[in-house]
């Protein structure tokens, strides 16, 4: 309990402390664009602490299924709830009680603020699979503010393609995507929308 | 061994952007102050979670082995190596591996580096004071940089007397202090000497 506390109780001051020291940017771009990238670093650390004793893993899903385990266990105390696939490099992973999300209130004003706290989270997992081989782009996708433990969706997709071809196939899966690739900053970052995930799901 | 990981990465992590936000102050003082206050905060959180069913402490004693075991070991994984103490407020904690300093490669030119990786430490071993009561001001030192785990000595330094009494018994104590007190930014804040730790001894 302690152990989780002690990473929670950082991340949210990481958080605080970025978004005063980033101040003045449209939308929490840059501050959103920091968390990330710090999570990224994080992650390539991580994951080569983890798999030093692991076996060669078989395929892209089977990378995944290490990351929804083993990874997210270390990490969060609990592995992954869900994982899709439509087996074209596009995953979703669904976390029903995401840790560094119930701890915020409820309430559409709150909303704005999940991208922050979802950032970091999504460059540990870019990170983790970028130092095992597997470029990918990670969005992360809140439907509402989990007031007591409503689900949390958080959304991964991997690219092995051409650039070209992957945005295509993520325009395809979800108008959000198209949405998170018009905002000012560079991806990969955080998206959250307002309403119920329903736009994606495996094929 | 992984969750220490996660939380040593995120301290670098945080460490290098706070360094970096803050960049153009001399001495680094600034980035160190932001890492105490960040610690401190941290800290205050953990403690609350900690202490939530342990028995009432009996005095300040009671409250620095606390720290010295039950925090230190959630937090670093190990006890605290040497408590020491004049039975006057002022007591010397020594950990002889330090966990976020034997990762630094040894070498005098690191050295002025290392009150960065003590900073968050200190923070989070007032703020957890702090919350149970005690008004602290926690230095660290650093003799030479840990080649080979060589000694890290932790020092804290605890006031529950007026203000004016417990600057005279810190001057008394340790000449490292005095300059302690004398840089620009506020107390508290980390000091590194660059000799074997020799003035602070229990008497």
């Amino acid at each position: 309990m302690a152990d989780e506390a002690l990473f929670q109780f950082l991340h949210n001051e990481v958080i605080q402390y970025v978004n005063s020291a980033e101040s003045g940017e449209t939308e929490n771009g840059r501050c959103v664009s920091k968390l990330e990238n710090m999570g990224f670093r994080v992650g390539q650390g991580l994951i080569e602490r983890f798999t030093k004793d692991t076996a060669r893993f078989k395929d892209e899903l089977d990378v995944m299924k290490f990351i929804c385990k083993d990874f997210w266990t270390c990490v969060f105390k609990k592995q992954i709830d869900n994982l899709r696939t439509n087996h074209q490099g596009i995953y979703v992973l669904q976390d029903n009680k995401f840790r560094l999300l119930t701890q915020l209130s409820a309430g559409k004003q709150y909303l704005e603020h999940a991208p922050k706290y979802l950032a970091f989270t999504c460059g540990l997992v870019r990170g983790g699979l970028s130092n095992l081989g597997v470029k990918s782009i990670v969005t992360a996708e809140v439907s509402i503010m989990p007031a007591c433990m409503e689900t949390f969706s958080f959304y991964l997709f991997l690219h092995t393609h051409t650039h070209t071809h992957t945005h295509h196939t993520i325009y395809c899966v979800s108008e959000s995507c198209l949405r998170y690739h018009q905002r000012p900053w560079s991806p990969p970052g955080v998206l959250i929308r307002a309403r119920p995930n329903s736009t994606l799901s495996a094929t």
